[in-house]
């Protein structure tokens, strides 16, 4: 078994109780290395094709990385997947906080939870042992009670929780699962498989540490990070992943209004260094890891946000704030605050109620449809209430609750041009219009409209930037424009993204300033293995390539690697900096992205490439499933 | 300016006498690092397509890599580029020594030759200086004796010549250019193309080492090899490149009277070892090489083998012995000075005396046509007077001189069967039956049939191998059987052909034990770069596929990707470990490698593999030659 891991997977079927213990091989390890690698890999050999994401035939896998739970900074991560109930195509969720660690020392490195409970449950799993828990009494709770009743209940203050609140209960297409109460598992509706299947909560507690193979080597990079650490990541540091929103609105790409438009005139009262000087009241981190760019916010009426909570990412203060119009740090806060205790994500969130606020201002729904709510760009009271109606599905909520790309078709009258989605999954707070790459990366991620397995395409374009000089290790020579789709703009985007798929099979979170060689490094030394750059790429590649077989066996096509019509206009407050897709360009860089993954012109992975990657398994797979392959 | 280069690109154009000096920029030394990067470079700009490559419109290019001229071991190469007349398609030798080297310490990176000199001349480079001088006194010489006389003319015993033959002079299509007298430019008749331009030679001396980023680390690096040399590279060291012979023989792979047989009886007779016991009088190195696997040898009568020629190569004592079913040391020896005196290759040399010998065996030359030689398996005495033939064009010689596929066009009846070569090159002493992979490398190789941008793929099926073990770190995680092309072996070979291409532009030998990532180390500790495996097999492929894209503008096309049908046969003398390739499976490994690398189904590269590698230039250059691109 390769250090770094512990060579254990556990897996449950709650329909029937059993458990049992896996030991792959440390070529199955080095293959898939972790996270999105092992949930693909179960996902695609192991679900019957077509099986409904809210049924028992769903999977719903736990995994952790090489590098979680090591004292480094950024380990703290894990990775959720299952078939997504809101995109119908490979679900995944990728989260920090101390739950991955906490997992990975209890001596397994992944836990996956089959078939469906007849009761509500949780799972207690501790230094190597894994009970399934009578959870009546939690169901229906807020994930703070819920935290403090499994601590108190098994006697241990130390144990984290993994868990679904009301929304995943009532299976809100985008609920999340929430790590810690305040990290979210937030993308592709991950909790609300959970809740499907029962399972309120897993509660973890382990005091194993995997060996690692050269501890000195590691440590000198975790402090190498920690002593750089204000240099390297000071504004993160300092006020938090909000910092940089300001600076979006300047340059014109903040998501306003629905996306609407790029600039938003209250974005300095909800930008992270106003946090910093209004509402923190603390800053908090993941599991051993020195940037501490995580927010503590309370404020007094008429909210009175509770700290328990933690405060508002940049994510969340977009999609809450100026994409539903608000400025409003305050009721921004108190939105998170709910997000977290019901268990939903608040990307999505934002992003359904700006949704709403849009068909609502023009004439889409009414106040009849709204239950009296004045659902206008601004009122960040009917951005609270829709939050509750939508983690109870009740009134409007219900309908909200299946996603924007749902609620605009039943919706009908032409809502689908305010439906900002790909695959049926809503944007996240990162602007086409100025990243014409991470425009591309909505259209082509395997869980659609997505940010975490991306490109972010500003930085490359300046001479000596840390991103820019970081790329030149894939050859990357020259700076590349932001808003370009050329060949060099093609060049980094495939690269990076295999890269950013590794990220989440590695258990390592992209905010501390490794970047590529030093992830190699930290895995070389946790591992032992002599791996580079090279392969870790594949590996990203080999995992991008998975992911998208299985959503060609779930029927999805390139007719289905969209982005909404929005982006290829100008916005209504353009700036010199912004500039919208040209529907050509992006058809044709689509195509050169298809084919510079080895797939054919609908995106299909061909044979020689699945063989290249080592997924000769997955042409079985496909063959298996009538599924024709170039 | 990077550190590792000088910067500067020397071009003489021989016709005008014009010399100039260019200096690219850093992009494009990271973009093509040196070698056959610059060489395919500079081919594919500046040639026109169709071009006579014996005509003055071609141009021939030394170039140096990154860690040639600096003091780790095995840096001592050097790679020579024209279109070749020998194939007709991009044309390459890659050599050791000291001349390179040198080269590096005059100032220049690279010299560019250009037209055709009225009268035999020579180049004299020194410390940033370059003389075209008179050559009349030094034509039809032999390389010791000029050698001798450039240094006593130039007054200079430690200037470094690399020169053509009478070999060259005559444009024997396989004529070598000779390094430092011993070590030879070999292959697809670089030699000719010096010869066609009445260039004897060029002499070079300089005191210029170029800065090193980091030289502790570089040093650090040597020294490793350094001390572990006996280990790592012990038999290299103590029976020189000869050593594995006898081993080849055993298991059946080694090239045997024309590739009809793989083992030799005589094997014992040639081998390494033996060589050690009997005619060795001392190890020789290239420059600041601690492997020192040069042999220098001796005879007495009857040849006197003289020790200014060095000693015999693997390479020639299978091509000159076992592939002649010669098995008399002295008799190998004496060829291998012949050739290295007249400027042949000594592996077109023997595989073209070989063919003449089973043509003479099957009757279709007779004693009429050799001029009365008894050109036989084993008759030393006839190969030896074939040599001078050659080497002279004189009488069978004059056809011989052709190389084996023009050789074997114009005896017909059927003599083309006996012609062991891809693309018109002859092939060198490693047995597809043996290596699957490497009979696929032959295919493929854009020098037609070549084993210096190959795999040889034995041992990868050893746990524990140092090349197994070093190719984890390209994720080749199990081990993958030598006779075989399947998926596992396709990944290996697309991955190392691309590495091994690399290898002939950083100007490092693939002897000493560096391997994948210690040569990634020695780049960046010399240059300073923050490159990686990942930009390194990168710009391995570019090259590959430039290459290609030269031969595709050549008019090669998928149907010049061949293998002798010998190889799809089983030998004479079959032993379990070989086997013969099976012609479905290898065509399909063909097409699975042409879509590996992203070319179309004809092996032409397509425009978006193009714009990934940063070679859209080429793609202009192709539109410009009426080439159509997928």
């Amino acid at each position: 078994m390769p250090p770094g891991y512990n060579g254990k997977i556990l897996r449950i079927n709650l329909s029937t109780g059993s458990r049992s213990v896996e030991e792959p091989s440390e070529v199955f390890y080095r293959t898939y290395f972790g996270g999105r690698g092992f949930n693909a890999y179960f996902l695609m050999k192991e679900l019957k094709p077509g099986v409904d994401p809210l049924g028992p035939d769903n999977k719903l896998i736990f995994s952790t990385g090489p590098i979680t739970g090591h004292p480094v900074s950024g380990n703290g991560r894990n990775s959720v997947g299952a078939k997504s109930p809101l995109t119908g195509a490979y679900g995944e969720g990728d989260v920090g906080g101390f739950w991955g660690a906490e997992l990975k020392h209890t001596g397994f490195d992944a836990i996956i939870v089959e078939g469906k409970s007849p009761a509500p449950v949780y799972l207690w799993v501790h230094n190597g042992e894994a009970e399934v828990r009578d959870a009546a009494r939690l169901w229906g709770l807020d994930t703070a009670p819920v935290n403090d009743a499994l601590q108190a209940e098994l006697g241990d203050k130390q144990l984290k929780v993994a868990q679904v609140g009301p929304a995943g209960e009532r299976l809100v297409r985008f609920a999340a699962i929430m790590n810690d109460v305040t990290r979210a598992v937030g993308r592709t509706g991950m909790g609300a498989v959970m809740g499907s299947k029962n399972l309120k909560a897993i509660a973890v507690r382990g005091r194993k540490t995997p060996p690692v193979a050269d501890r000195e080597a590691m440590r000198a990079q975790a402090k190498w990070l920690s002593d750089n650490m204000m240099e390297l990541n000071g504004g993160l540091h300092t006020h938090g992943t909000d910092d940089g929103l300001i600076g979006l609105s300047i340059t014109g790409g903040l998501p306003t209004r629905n996306f609407q438009e790029g600039t938003f005139e209250r974005a300095e009262d909800i930008t992270g260094s106003t946090m910093t000087k209004t509402i923190l009241t603390g800053r908090h981190t993941c599991y051993a890891c020195a940037v501490i760019c995580k927010r503590i916010v309370k404020t007094g009426p008429p909210y009175n946000v509770d700290p328990a909570y933690g405060g508002p990412e940049y994510e969340t203060c977009a999609a809450l704030g100026s994409c539903c119009g608000i400025g409003d740090l305050e009721a921004i806060a108190m939105g998170n605050q709910r997000c977290n205790a019901m268990g939903l994500d608040t990307i999505s969130t934002g992003t359904v109620i700006a949704f709403a606020m849009e068909c609502f201002e023009k004439g889409l729904l009414t106040r009849e449809d709204t239950g009296g709510l004045e659902l206008r760009f601004g009122n960040a009271e009917a951005m609270l209430q829709t939050i509750e109606l939508i983690g109870k599905r009740r009134g409007i909520g219900d309908l909200l609750a299946e996603g924007v790309a749902r609620a605009a078709r039943q919706i009908g009258r032409g809502a689908e041009q305010f439906a900002m989605h790909v695959k049926g999954q809503e944007l996240p707070m990162h602007e086409p219009r100025i990243k014409h790459g991470l425009g591309l990366g909505y259209s082509v991620s395997p869980t659609g409209a997505d940010h975490v397995h991306n490109l972010h395409d500003t930085d490359y374009e300046v001479e000596g930037s840390p991103r820019f000089e970081a790329a030149k290790s894939l050859g990357i020579l020259e700076p590349v424009p932001f808003n370009d789709l050329g060949p060099e703009k093609l060049r980094l985007f495939i690269y990076h993204v295999n890269w950013q798929s590794l990220m989440n099979c590695v258990g390592l979170c992209i905010f501390p300033a490794w970047r590529y060689l030093r992830t190699v490094e930290l895995v070389r030394s946790i591992t032992g293995w002599n791996t580079s750059l090279f392969e870790m790429v594949k590996v990203g590649e080999r995992m991008n390539t998975l992911c998208r077989a299985f959503n060609v066996r779930e029927g999805f096509s390139a007719a289905d690697d969209t982005l909404p019509e929005r982006f290829f206009q100008p916005f209504a407050d353009t700036k010199p900096t912004t500039a919208p897709l040209d529907r050509r360009v992006w058809e044709q860089a689509k195509l050169a992205y298809y084919y510079g993954m080895g797939w054919d012109e609908n995106g299909v992975p061909t044979r020689d490439k699945l063989g290249e990657l080592n997924l000769e398994w997955v042409i079985e797979e496909m063959e298996k499933a009538a599924i024709p392959l170039p």
